[in-house]
């Protein structure tokens, strides 16, 4: 593998005026979290967007000062890689209503002096995806030259090419869907249940107190099974039993279950509740189905790319499949590729499943640069 | 369809002894809720036992006087039926650590006068079998014709053939399994979590104060959407908003959360959260895989009719047929049919779902009676 990114670091970008979003209702200010990754060029005709999934953030590649860890999809992006930074301008903003630096619930409302809580505004994917193009046309870029992402990341990419046609040039949707079926609004649902169920979630207002966490791990824990395929889970646990708990009390007796509460009681840590409210609703509402995504514009400049994965049954293949055949219906440039990886709908994520994935983009993109 | 059973009325079994648990402890008194439906013959050779799903009861069949409601399998059972009481006495009864009149976790614990909550010894499988064979006895029952059930039902059959191989003539295990995959697990631990992190759970000391409702509500969630296929819950709730909730604030906006709310919360009245605990450990460490099966006795007299649903998920019907290919390696008789049913794994409960499923029952014991 090739040498990655060097020492990044996440910038902040306020927009100058208030932020008017779908529903009517303004936010100010507005503050977005990105990195990025590579060089403008001079035509500013370079840029990826990459767009994380929901509960991901703007560090996507290489490492912050002082943390070995790597960005989560720093195996895509870098010089020689699919997302290659020595011809790309890659971009990575953490979304509107989110908890990893951008504005969001948790953010202090200017009119109270306190955070927000439930008092911030109900925002859609159309939103995140306008809150971007402020910051795209504050880094003097007319036209993307592609927007990626995995799970959320697909569909806000989608949500790019429908609200801003002739602002985009490739877009690549994996494992994502044009919206949510009734079963994947279900879960997203119980995980807002397990969370408002916690009476330290107490309306939203708990910040600076006992944080819901355990409604938010249990939450998690539900969508971790999600994102696996029984396949993965199978290979990765098995049915093996955590050492000898010795007269049963309903701990953990099973590796899975301990490492579902692990997995639980990190992400507390390092999500906030009430994004998780906000950005699962926000998920469940996206409806670019029918004629939706052709609405702003015909698409028929754009070239899609649309991957999904065998083994991922949150959003099945034949989401994305139906996806190609809307696109196909109204002329679009559409590839579709399903790829036979195991791991289930965070397979984009994972560098040993998706090398397919890394292949068949960085192809996709160079064809058309 | 026939005139299905009269009235009927739950009856109560209360052991003389002391009941011997496979770990090792006792309980007494140890008290089973019981419903029967026809006659046992003067051989005593034609009782067809019932087994419950995780979360069912003795009421199998009929209607409780001053009650319309019918019992929860009312379309298999009655005379001429599949389960033909002109033919056969079939018994349903509620499980060892359940809440529906048997023992459990809710009963008194007589060394105390309270309630056991989780003084209640860990139950397996296996005690709720060999507490049933202490009913079948006092009926004077000594060979059954048939074990049958759906879900945890199926594995209790599974489970009576492996104790008991000389005791049962057919088993009908549906939808079932010989052990629950990491997924299952998974499941149901998210399950045990939400329960256990609701502050009213109180380490299971809850009776006579307020009862865990919001954690057994989510719990309850998020086993619906497991137990109804994908295609199921398309066909049921579409994407269809309920009503107009006019400024959104985390209300269930689309059917499909309304409707899991209110199944939730009507659980919540219905179920007693510590069985859910002790009930789905009790099916987590159920594993007969391997030679365990065959361990008391051959099965070579035993027939076997094993059913799964094509569209069930949650019990895959890789897992029926990997349970057919141990029994046929035993050289066992067994028969198996996938059924192309689209509700998913609750598929077996319901009729128009099931009429294939009542067919086959129905000529399967038949033939061999």
């Amino acid at each position: 593998m090739t040498k990655g990114i060097e020492a990044v670091e996440t910038k902040y970008f306020t927009m100058a005026h208030e932020f008017r979003l779908e529903s009517g209702r303004t936010i100010v200010p507005v503050t977005l979290a990105y990195e990025t990754y590579g060089l403008l060029n001079d035509k500013k005709d370079n840029a990826v967007l990459v767009m994380h999934a929901f509960t991901g953030d703007a560090h996507a590649a290489g490492s912050h000062k002082g943390d070995k860890g790597k960005g989560w999809w720093d195996f895509m992006i870098g010089p020689g890689r699919a997302l290659d930074t020595d011809r790309y301008f890659v971009i990575c903003i953490n979304v509107l209503g989110g908890c990893k630096g951008s504005t969001g619930p948790a953010s202090v409302n200017p009119k109270t002096g306190k955070p927000y809580g439930l008092d911030f505004p109900v925002v859609t994917l159309g939103d995140m995806v306008n809150a971007q193009v402020k910051l795209i046309d504050h880094l003097g870029i007319d036209k993307v030259y592609a927007v990626l992402g995995g799970s959320m990341g697909g569909m806000l990419a989608l949500q790019w090419a429908a609200l801003h046609p002739e602002r985009v040039k490739c877009v690549i949707p994996i494992a994502a869907t044009l919206k949510h079926s009734p079963q994947q609004i279900a879960f997203n649902e119980v995980g807002r249940q397990a969370i408002m169920a916690d009476p330290a979630w107490n309306g939203g207002d708990y910040y600076g107190k006992a944080i819901p966490e355990h409604g938010l791990a249990v939450a998690r824990m539900l969508g971790h099974i999600t994102y696996m395929s029984n396949e993965s889970m199978e290979k990765k646990f098995s049915r093996r039993v955590k050492g000898d708990t010795g007269g049963f009390q309903f701990s953990p007796d099973f590796e899975v279950e301990g490492y579902l509460q692990y997995r639980g009681q990190n992400f507390v840590k390092r999500f906030d509740a009430n994004s998780y409210l906000y950005i699962t609703k926000a998920m469940d509402f996206f409806d670019l189905s029918g004629e939706k995504l052709f609405e702003k514009g015909d698409l028929g400049q754009t070239k899609f790319l649309v991957i999904a994965f065998k083994s991922d049954w949150l959003y099945p293949s034949s989401q994305s499949q139906n996806m190609v055949r809307q696109l196909k219906m109204h002329h679009v440039d559409a590839t579709y590729c399903e790829i036979n990886a195991s791991y289930g709908h965070d397979s984009f994520l994972i560098e040993t499943e998706g090398s397919r994935q890394v292949h068949l983009i960085k192809h996709f993109l160079a064809n058309w640069k």
